[in-house]
This record gives structure tokens, C-alpha cells and sequence, in this order.
């Protein structure tokens, strides 16, 4: 019998993806337009405040694409905050404009499979603390994904041994190493949470760094036996400085 | 051949979950929200007054993520009751907000799989009514998910000896009694009653707990080969008294 | 190679289920809302002289959840006659109301499987019409679901004999049987019709039933095997005398 | 290697099913209405020409079920031709009442796996042209559905040999011999074209029929074991002389 | 452990597919009509204006089939190009009629994987600049389809040795010759980016040629063992020239 690993587990995480609403928009009054994005920008100076009190973290995303307009990623210590910011977004002005469109719960997690940290000490040391409450990185491009582990016969990740689970996430991680300072990723757990087991979100400067670390981590064991993805969404970095310029007509 | 086991039966369970209509909400006065509000009070009393008399259960949870907005779960002795309820809830003035996104029925049970229960009289003990009779715990979190058994070739539930999966299901139980006064859950059966086989409810005072138990269970003989699961969804529980309170503006 | 088995044709079937539309119903006037609900009764009428007459038959169901509100089942000689009844309720003052959310086309058929009915004389004996063109049975409850055989590699339902099939389904039947008063059923074909290859409509006294006798018959070797299910939808008979106060706000 | 075969190719098809909006429908004037049908009609007309002319073919079908109300069937020697019909009936008066539902885009073609017809000369012989550019039959019903052929371990329609093929292919035409006169079928591939890789409509005098030639086909091992189905759709056909007919209140 | 190899990559790009809301259309004044189109014909000069300096390229199809109505495909060096020409078209008077249907983000890619190419000078000969940074061919008719390589046991794309990779590749590539002149492919890499790994957009004179090789290369071993393919897509070239009539009533 395959024995749970333990995980150290971290703050809630909610990916909330929107279409925007333009045709509405262009029939709405210039002044009204300004008041909606004024009274956001109230909302998104709060929310910056948490962050700079190392209380939670959050940024906004332009989708590349058609299936979404904008994707929010929240960071909280409890899912009650995140719930009351989703409301504050759809009570907000803009947020008639912002039709829900995909969303994502998680806590971020970090399991102790990789060996050069099985020995440490598990206390909450800063670099934990830093993995575990992550400030997002405020790099060009995002992208998420979700996932599952198999479990075929034959391919059954809940049914080999801890010891060959560490084995071949070791082995992931190496790879992940090649990408330092190109791919940042943030692991995050949702069994019992949302419809996958577990979910990533990848910051990077160039996109293209997400499709050479995705497929380059195709050909790892662990992925090639036993990885199920659900779709990546992917989007570029839109600075609170840009944001009304974001709804311009 | 595999033989069918007796199950208990108990309460019909109904989980309706909505999407609220912000945007409409917030063109409509103050005067009429507020008697939507107030008349659906007065529906959420009268329940309330069921619950009072033990003659059924329900809550009501504020959902995390843009999924959905509010999750209802009620519990009755009849199908017909839960119809109506059903539609007392459209029915109502807020019900014109409340936007169906998510439905799920089904009858509390009991199998007799574990043999410290095997033994014991099968009448209704005040124990065995209380679980099929359940009261919904108010604590801070609830947990939704359905769920099938596999009927693979090589790892079909419903070819193995009932011996085989008492056994098995004795096992699962043991994972979850390590969660006593953490997590408490409802199983119900939904065979010939809506899309899946079984569903799972899941409460507890910190939502880092289902995650935990959620993912421990996975290891379990039973899951890891038989188990296949729909979505999750949770949601943080919304006392009566800050009903009025979620829907200001 | 597998023979096909002969089946006896009877009435044509549709399932058709509907989503109400209570926020427009609520701005309706009462003059026109009761114009809608006798207009309809003028055309259930229509429908029941029908069935007085053996030429087909109906009911009205209050679906469970809510994932519709009402589900119609006619029988009628001919598609024609099914496709006509459809475009009588979209043209109704009520069917504006009446959003379709689900619909199942199939015709009624007896197998020539069982042993005991084998060697009977296949003229359309009473008993025989009287399946072939059932009177829907107008008890308290209905449930609809549609399933396929299985053709996998290994479990390929139409490569085994037809002794081999006749077999599970005997067995299959006789699990059935000890229902014989809880649970009536109307099997029909849709392979050619529509998105399954059967549908079954159980009715019953008690919805427990619906759950009991599927969860048994999960256990016959045909369902183990071979068998492979839809969404099932359950609902409360809505007699025609209380069909007005359905509808009543 | 399994080797391809030669196909000829024939005609483009579009089957457009579309919704009927009643309600809209009902809330226009009869002025209105009359003037959408004729120039609906003048439309038809227009593609009746072009059926006379030999150059094209069209039907236009009452789907049975409330998954559409109108299938619209059309053949042309080109994908343009296709594309200018749709937008014409989206342009239609009529085309704001006929809301898109399902689609599905092919090109007639007939494969050389019959060992009858594979010594013929493949000049488009007279019969061959009726194959490849088919009038549709005014017959009374109509059934649609997409197909694919197996590509799994063990079960791989492009690894078995050309012979075996057309050994399992010429078996399946003997079943539909059977049907002569009471079923017709044009086939078209879909391959590069539309979701699945072939395409078949069926014509029938009967809609049983359709049961009775597609379960029997289901016991021919290319079916047993190659076979793959998306929905099947039917309708009865809709003559000319009766399309106002259909729309009136 | 099989190996990843080295990919070349060019330009991003998006297939942006749009409904048009021809019924609100209908309701819009010429004048309006004719402002919202030379608005767009604005757009799409800026567009060509990047094509004719070799920084871009695109074209406009229309869609054969009921399931979308128009085809954008564009190429650009960066994804934040096609994130802000996605907002010019949603903020544009066209794009209120523009309803986005489906959408797809990639970066064209060339895989070292030809033995003949493997000996090359990798660095960008104007050859391989112009498979990176294609302009795209003004032909009749584009295809468009996402695809992916199995990860099965018995059949793992990501399993085998770069050399049997090769040799599959190259046996692929010879299929594909034989349709020079006949068909035009661009092949990008969606790995990390989309819901699929790759994605191909062929082009063609006469789309029965779609047909034809998308068939025969289904005999191909890479394909038949470890091809997934989601749905196609058709179009038919729209000149600059004919874009105002398209929209004409």
C-alpha cells in the first residue's frame, strides 16, 4: 500500500477568468465609464495594501486569445477572503461588465518528496514561509494549468511506493532547474477543492518559455506515465499603471 | 457473482446551487431589494421551523470561487417537499436573481459494509436515525462531490466479492475516523436518481481539511482503484443572520 | 459472429423536459397567465381524449432539482404525431414559458430474449399490445434513463451469442421481477433515433424504489458487464387537476 | 502498412439544423410573418432551380425532439455554394427566427472497398454520377449521424489490410442490401472537414426502418468492432407546399 | 528515457473565430452599417500595412458551416500583438456583431526531427525564416485542427527514442509531399499555451484536398498509432476587396 506523503500547505488561491463585456461598454456614458473604473481602482488599492503587508497577494492578466478577457489570481490566507473579493469584484461597477468565465480554487502546497528537503526542518523557515505565501511575481506573462495523476491500471500513482514518487518528482524537479530565471511556478493543491487534483501557475518573461518548460516536461517519467493536463490559459501582465488604459474606446 | 448489500435509507437530499444576478440586483431599488430579501426571510423561517420540529435539515453556503454564488442544501423526507421547496425558491421575488447552475439529488443511506456494525440490531437506534435523519452541522465549511465505482475490466466494484468490498470500505472508514471532530460527512446514494452513483457531503471548521482528508482517502485501496469523482465544490457557511448583510450593496 | 434478435415495434416515444421561466411568469398579468394555463388545458384535453381512445398516451412530471421543471412523455403511433404535440406546446401562449432543456426520441420494443416469451405465438396477443402500447401508468413517480451496451474489447455486447445474451437478460429480468408491483418499466429503442442506443422509463409508488432496483440490477452480470448509462432524471406525477396550481405565484 | 484507398468524390453537403424562435415568432405581426415565409419561399424557389438544373439538391426536414425544429439538407458542387445558402437564410427575414443548433460540413464520396464494383470501369458512369451528386429522395423521414472508425490497440481500422477492409465493408453492404426499397443512404467523408471522419444519412419510408437497418448493422464486425457514433437526428420531411403551413399560429 | 528535441520557433498566432449577430444587424441603420465596416476596413489596413513590412501576417475566411461564420487567423512576432489586435476587434463598431465562437493561440514551430533538414545550418536561413515567419498564402481555403500525441501504455509518443520519433516524422513528411503544390501547411506548438499540443493550418485551392490528405495521412504510423485530433474547420478566403459585400443585406 502506497502511504500519502505529508504537505506543508499555504495560502488560498483563486484564478478567476472574465470576458469583458465591450458591446455594453461602448453604449455607456463616458462619465459612467470613468466612475466604474475609478471605483475598481479603489478596490485594487486595497487589495494592494494587503499585499504590501505581506497579507495575501494578487495581479491581473490580459488573456491571449478569445476564450477570456481578463484573469485575476488572488492570494489569501482564508477562502472567506477570497470569497468576499469575488463579490467585491461582481458588486463593484465593472464588475457588470466582467461575466465570470473559468474559475480555480487551490492552497498552495509543497509536498516533501524532494530529498534535499526531506531533511530539513520542517519548521516554517522564511524560504517556506516565502514558497508557501508567495507575493506573485510581477514578471510579463502567467500562465495555469490543471492536473491530475493517474490512475490506470498499471499507471497508478496512489499505488507505487513513496520512495518511487520522490524518485521521479526529483527527476521533475531537475528539469525545472534548467528553467531558473526563465520559468517561476507556483504549485498548488485542489483535491477535495475544485474539479482537478492539483494545479500550476507558471510566470515568465518571453511565453515561449512555457511551451519549451511544458514540453521539455512531457518526456519527464512522471508526466509521460502518469500526467492528465485540463486546458492552459495564458496572459500577459496588465500594470495597475495601464489598467484604465486597458477599457479605453 | 457479487452480491448486493442492504443499504438503510433516509432523508432525500437536495443541492441546489446558484449563480446570483449581480447586475440586475443592482438596477433594482433599495425599497424592492429589500422586500425580496425580507420575503425570502420569511421562506427561510419556515424551514427553519421544520429543522425545529426534526422533520428536515437544511443551510446555506456562500460558494468560493466564480463557479457559482450561493449553494443551498436542504434535506426532507419526501421528493415532493424538496420539489417544492424548489419552487418556493423561484417563486420568490430574490428567486428572479437566484440563476440555477448546479443540481444534485439523492437519499441519505447506510450500507452495511462495516463489520463493527454488521452485528448491531438494524432497527432505528437513535444512532442510525441520526445519521439518516441528519441535521446539517452548522460548522464553517461544506464540501459537495459525486462519485461512481469503476466497472473495468480488472477493477470492477460490482464484481468483487461483497467480503472484499466490506473490507476495503472498513478500510476508508478507518482513514476517516482520523479526521473525528474535523470533518463530518453525509453519504448519500444516487443510482437511478441523477448523474452519478454516490455523492459526498463534507463539512468542517477549516477547508484545509477536506483537502487533507480528500487527499489521504486517495490512497485507500478502494479509491485508488475504483473510485472515479465529478467536481468539487465548496462553499463557507451563511448564517441566517448575515443573509441580509451578502446581498447589500 | 452474433446474431441480431428480433424485436416487436410499438408506439413512438418522447421525452421532453422543460426549464420554466418563473422571472418572465412574475411579469405577466394574472388575465394572461390564466389565458396561458387554460389554453394549455384546452390542448391536454386534446391529449387525454387520445388516451381515452388507446391511440397514445401522456403525463406531466414536476422534475426533482433543478437541473428542468417538467418533463412530458408522450406515446403516440407515430413521429409525425410526437413532432406535431412539440410544436403545439412551442406555439401555446405557455410554451413561451416553457424553455426545452432535454429531449429523448425512441420507440417502445420487446426483445425476443426471454425464454419463457420465446416461445409464445408472436401475434400481437393482449398482452403483447398492451406493452407494445403501454397506457402510461399514472403512479406517483417517474424516472428516465438511457443506456448503451458496451462493444470494448473483451466485453463487446454485440459479439457474444444470443444464447449468451439471452441468458444476462433472463437473469437480468428476474432481478426485475421482485419489484413486480413497486416498479413498472417501458423499455424502448433509440439506436438510429438518437443519442443512445436504449432508454428505460421506470415508474414507481416511491422514489426509494427507483434507487433500489438500480443499485440491484448493478449487480446482474448484463449491467456489470456491458452496461453503460446517461443522466438520470427523476419526477413527481403532476395530475391534471393540480396542473393550474403549479403554476400559481 | 495498411494501404488508403481511392475514394471519388462527389458533391459538398451541409446539414444546418436550426431552432425555431416562437416566442419572437409570436410577437411579430401576421404582415410581418407573411412577408418572412414568402421570401423564404422565393429563396427555395431559387434552390429549386438549381435541383432541376441537375447542379444541387435540398430538403428541408420537422426534427422530431426538442433538441431543433428544422433540418435543412443541402448538395453542391462547391464549399462556396454552401457558404452563400447559410448566409442567405441568416440575411432572411425568416433567418432571425432560425437560431443555428448543429452543423455538419462533407463531401458525398464512395470508396472502392466493393469487390462488385472495384473491376467496373471508374469513369463516371451514369450510375456513379447519381451516387457521387445524389438528388435527395423526397421521402418521408430523414436520419443523420457522424461516424468514426476505431484507431485503438488490438481494434485499428488504418492497420488492418486493405483486403480485410473491404472484406468487412462488402458484409456491411450485404446488410444493407436487406433494406432495399425501404431504406436509402448517401455516404460522405468528413475527414479533414468536420469532426468525425464520415457522415451518413439515411431515408426511409418508415422511421422504424431506421431502428430496425442501424441495430442490425450493429452485429457486422466493422460495426462490432470499429465502430464509432456521435448522435443520431431525425426528421419528416417538409414539402414545399406545407412550409408556411408550418410556421402559422 | 526518450529525449525531447530541439524546436526552432517563429512567429504566434491565433485563429480568432467569430458569429455573426446577423438579426441585430438587420436592426442597424445603413448608415451605421457602413460606418462599423469602413471602421474595420481601417483596422485591416493597419493590418496589411504590418504584412507588407514582413512583421505579421493574416486573413479573413468565412466559415463553412452553421458552427461559426467568420475565420481570423493572425501572425504576429509577440503575443501581446494579437492580445491588443483581439481588443481592436472587440472595441470596434463590427465587433458588437463579431460574437467570439472559438480561439486558439500557438507559436509556429519546426522540429529538428527531418533527417534531412538535421544536417543543416540551424541558424535562420531565409528558408527556414520564411517557415517561421510565414506569410500566409492568399489560397481559396484554409483548415484549421489542434492535435495531440498519445500518452497510452503500449503507445506513448513521449516514450519512444528520438530516432523512431524521426523516423515516423519523416515517413509523415513524404505523405505531405506528395501534395505540393496542392496543400500548404503551417505547423505551431501549443504545449503550455492551449488546450492541445499542436495545431496544423493547411491551405488549399480546392478543400477536397483537405480531404484527401488528411485521409491518406491517417494510414500514416505516427497518426494511426498516436494521432488525437479535436474538431476541423473550414474556410473560404476572403479577400479584402469582397469584405464590404459580405456584409450586405
Amino acid at each position: 500500500m502506497a502511504e500519502a506523503v505529508v504537505t506543508m500547505d499555504g495560502w488560498c488561491k483563486l484564478h478567476d477568468t472574465r470576458t469583458f463585456d465591450w458591446s455594453t461598454w461602448k453604449l455607456t456614458s463616458e462619465e459612467e465609464r470613468n466612475a466604474a473604473i475609478q471605483e475598481f481602482q479603489e478596490l485594487m488599492k486595497k487589495w494592494d495594501a494587503v499585499e504590501a503587508d505581506k497579507a495575501g497577494s494578487q495581479s491581473v492578466y490580459k488573456v491571449i486569445g478569445n476564450k477570456a478577457d481578463l484573469l485575476f489570481i488572488f492570494l489569501r490566507p482564508t477562502m472567506d477572503e477570497l470569497e468576499e473579493i469575488k463579490r467585491d469584484i461582481n458588486r463593484s461597477k465593472l464588475g457588470d461588465f466582467l461575466i465570470p468565465s473559468h474559475s480555480y480554487v487551490s492552497i498552495v502546497e509543497m509536498t516533501m518528496h524532494n530529498p534535499m528537503e526531506e531533511g530539513k526542518d520542517r519548521e516554517l523557515s522564511p524560504q517556506v514561509e516565502a514558497r508557501l505565501k508567495p507575493i506573485l511575481p510581477k514578471w510579463e506573462y502567467a500562465c495555469f494549468y490543471p492536473m491530475n495523476r493517474r490512475r490506470e491500471q498499471n499507471a497508478n500513482w496512489f499505488e507505487i511506493s513513496k520512495a518511487e514518487r520522490t524518485r521521479l518528482l526529483y527527476e521533475h524537479g531537475m528539469t525545472g532547474r534548467k528553467y531558473a530565471g526563465k520559468v517561476k511556478e507556483i504549485i498548488s493543491g485542489s483535491i477535495g477543492l475544485d474539479e482537478w487534483e492539483w494545479c500550476v501557475t507558471l510566470f515568465a518573461h518571453d511565453p515561449l518559455q512555457f511551451k519549451k518548460i511544458v514540453y521539455e516536461m512531457r518526456f519527464d517519467e512522471v508526466t509521460t506515465k502518469y500526467g492528465e493536463f485540463g486546458d492552459f490559459i495564458i496572459g500577459a501582465y496588465l500594470p495597475n499603471d495601464d489598467f484604465a488604459e486597458y477599457f479605453s474606446l
